[in-house]
């Protein structure tokens, strides 16, 4: 029998390639790394988050040994509570990650039967033939976890995302020792983030926010209010010292920030020495230049605290004249619109309101190009995979390795469900698994599709109009004028065109011929072709048309 | 009786204020300056454009003098077609801005009907009380204007959309002596572009892109295509002139780009000594290296020429590897994930593509924040009103203002239909008008509005559902379980949930009370409440409910 090879296929991500997960393959063992969900695109109304379609270990499962999660941000976790319950195996990960994802599986009720085992960055795991190796690398939370997986072809590296900063603040810094001992031991193959290969030079340090948050929070003469992601305990850090430093105390508003906030501080990723972090309650009559508030909302998510300070809604904090808001944060593709419209609102309530990219307020949590560069020639890989990124960056990404000496040949642009074979001298495709978009729709997991969404945008473009028409069961002549109802389609009055459509639709039915009159079918399609020829030529429109036939 | 004072009153502009038109009225003399229509946001489905509501000047045609328009971008022209049949006044504008304006109207059969009146920079037109003077300002489209318009209170400078560009290629620069000559008559009100006041510095000139464009179609290995605003005359030039210097023709693709090339050599706003720009057929068999096109699509419509190059589905240009493609262009708010669609697409394709703010291959047509301070320096106005813009704009464009020594006071932040009121010596606000949102959604115009605007957004979320029930008419007893059909609910099979709903509400109409049966309303408002009930406990989902009843 052949010598199996290493397989290694991407799966799911909306867009982005390898992003929420990638499965590794040889003969009878399989282990997945990550298990992210992505928020919806625009072409996916209703949807509230698209998981990796798993089809193909579903054949597999006993073969699976384990997953390994390289850090906690949702679209490396989010898929837990979708995806593990069919897999009887280990979750392995860092202390931090595997909070997050306790918290994650807790909501869906599968923290009792889950198998959570937190490890330590040297650590190795076997599972199956592989060796898995934990190395620390800097990203936007704590605890992230680049991979080493030792495979009967050679040694994997597996970035997961990262950066090169020396400086991150709260967590260790990438462990460029790791990657030097790696590339000595000889790197076969190389997966590594793609995300900031747009970006020229280094990414700034998380430490950069520190100065610019100093001047801010130093000067504000009233609140300063400080929205980020909850999981950038790093920047929460930085807002806590300074805030410290200037005799300020901090209230961390917003669920997500406060679950957050308290799972650091009890697991001793964020430090809290002076006792300066108080509930809101205890701090708010405070004088306003006193007051630091870490809060949610710095993707204009609707729902959020400061969303909903914008929108004058929020149940403890009045924003007014005075306050200073900053957004230390990058409005993620698709949230342009929701974070201006807040930002607009602060604005409008008086508030000064600190944003954007010259303000210096956020850095990326991904490598530049200097980084890739530096990343490869530390770790001279002699296969090389971007991932982590659209095609775009894929490509770009390809094209810096190509610079940096990697042949063009040993070089494999991943696609999500296409299989990537390499054997100890080689690589190649080598044909697709299933990699469709999963669907989370309310409790619903896979069961809409392409032709919902179709519907659903149809929908939203003219939407419905529903004609009732009862007519004689023997003869399928009309009693009387159809019904019609609509919504999304015209405002009540409507122009007369309600009234025009029923009189359109009346008269067609009178003049059917009687045969096809004979047939409900027919009685319908003439009725739907009568209405959309109709609506089309007074408004240029194309709604649903659903005609109802009842026959009496 | 009283002095009548002047009214400036902006209105429509989706988010932005002032942009699309703005109102000046003093007595019985109206004048309005520019009529554009913007796209919708992600809130409007299936609007086609939403333009100025102007409600308050049905009552007062015969106030209208005259139509001033700054320029010929749509947010500034594109609703002229829907708003001047309502008056019958003349429009003036320069050559290239009526020019643009006649393709529309002729487009809506409306050019035989409307008075357009072409004037030169410096002359003066009289419209009752009013005498506008336009003066040259820099933007990226050819022709733009700024206005001077005398009336009985004083001086009103009003900017457009403007740059303070001294190198602009294909127009005449920004009027500084004109400014300076107002500055020294004095201006008692000026309304300023606010769209760039976020950038820090001076916007680079146009002429910046030249070199940038020499590089890369000078270096191009094949085909360069070029991807810009039709309406970007100077960009056009460069590309023009730039591939004539390479020994490259020229193809222009995509109607709109046509239509604007062929004006803009008719009228003498674009240069082609050469005969660089000849028909795609004639070019097509040239060497790639002698072969430039310049193209519709930078912004991403589905429609345009790039877009279906990206999808392998234009007619005539076949991406292959080798090929150049460069977006001249920023991708204006909601249009990102287009853009980055087609960015992937083409790079999927082999092309090479340019694009992003490093690779500056384009400059903004509005100015930066020291353009908005030399500005305000030169014509030191008593009275500021910040305009174009959003809220956010507008409040830091004010405080620049400020801090050049304006007194607060004597600064207006406008809202589309508040009234801002002027006198010889004092500014206030004064009262709303009515400033809605009109939609134009095909043949309709303003026969959509919230409610049509939230049912496609529900429609969108979760479908629709609608239930026919068949009642005896004298008991209301249901006499079969219902037909139930749905529409961006669930796939097909449904998972059994559509089996359940029509069992439960059969169920439910079984069991009503007689009395409440014998009412049809009843028997909806039952099956309603049971179908929402039931839907949202197995899915957590809530589409839209349509309960037809039928009594036989």
């Amino acid at each position: 029998m052949a010598k199996p090879k290493l397989h290694i296929i991407p799966l799911g991500g909306v867009g982005e390639i390898g992003k929420n997960m990638a499965v590794f393959e040889y003969g009878n063992n399989i282990i997945v790394v990550d298990c992210g969900g992505m928020f919806p695109e625009e072409t996916m109304p209703g949807v509230d988050l698209v998981i990796p379609d798993v089809s193909y270990l579903m054949d597999k499962q006993k073969k699976v040994r384990a997953f390994f999660i390289t850090h906690g941000h949702e679209d490396h976790i989010g898929a837990l509570p979708y995806i593990l319950p069919h897999f009887d195996v280990p979750v392995y990960s860092t202390a931090l990650t595997i909070g997050l994802i306790s918290v994650k599986l807790k909501e869906h009720r599968l923290l009792g039967t889950s198998d959570l085992r937190t490890i330590e960055f040297g650590d190795r795991i076997h599972a199956g033939v592989f060796d898995v190796e934990f190395f620390s690398v800097a990203h936007s939370v704590p605890d992230a976890a680049g991979l080493a997986i030792r495979t009967p072809v050679g040694l994997v590296v597996h970035t997961g995302d990262f950066k090169i900063d020396l400086t991150p603040v709260d967590s260790k810094p990438t462990d460029i020792g790791a990657l030097a001992r790696l590339g000595t031991e000889g790197v076969h193959v190389l997966l590594a983030d793609s995300t900031g290969v747009e970006r020229a030079g280094y990414t700034p340090s998380e430490s950069t926010v520190g100065p610019v948050f100093d001047e801010i929070i130093g000067n504000a003469p009233g609140r300063v209010i400080v929205a980020t992601f909850a999981s950038l305990i790093a920047r929460i850090q930085q807002a806590v010292d300074i805030s410290r430093k200037h005799d300020r105390k901090v209230a961390v508003i917003g669920r997500s920030m406060l679950q957050n906030v308290n799972m650091a501080l009890d697991l001793g990723y964020l430090h809290d020495p002076g006792g300066v972090i108080q509930p809101w309650e205890k701090i708010s009559n405070l004088s306003p230049n006193k007051v630091t508030v870490i809060s949610t909302g710095a993707q204009g998510e609707p729902a959020s605290a400061l969303s909903r300070m914008a929108n004058r809604d929020h149940r403890q904090i009045q924003i007014r004249k005075g306050d200073t808001v900053v957004f230390s944060s990058t409005p993620i593709p698709g949230n342009e619109e929701l974070v201006s419209r807040n930002i607009d609102n602060l604005f409008k309530l008086g508030a000064n309101v600190i944003y954007g990219a010259d303000a210096r307020v956020h850095v990326s949590g991904h490598p530049g190009r200097e980084e890739l560069k530096m990343l490869t020639s530390i770790t001279q890989p002699r296969f090389m995979v971007p991932v982590h990124g659209e095609v775009r960056h894929l490509i770009l990404h390809a094209r810096l390795a190509e610079s940096l000496g990697i042949p063009p040949q040993n070089i494999l642009v991943p696609e999500n469900g296409r299989v990537m074979e390499f054997s100890e001298n080689s690589a190649r495709y080598s044909g697709h698994v299933g990699a469709n978009n999963v669907f989370v729709d309310g409790l619903g997991v896979g069961d809409i599709g392409d032709v919902v969404l179709r519907d659903r945008q149809k929908l939203a473009q003219d939407g419905v109009v529903i004609a009732v028409m009862t007519v004689d069961q023997r003869t399928g002549r009309p009693l009387g004028p159809p019904d019609i109802v609509s919504a999304g389609f015209v405002d009540v009055a409507g122009d007369g065109i309600v009234d025009g459509a029923r009189d359109q639709v009346f008269k067609a039915l009178q003049h059917m011929h009687a045969s096809a009159a004979a047939e409900p079918m027919y009685i319908q399609n003439k009725a739907r072709d009568t209405l959309q020829k109709y609506i089309y030529q007074k408004t240029k429109r194309r709604p649903m048309v659903f005609p109802v036939v009842v026959e009496v």
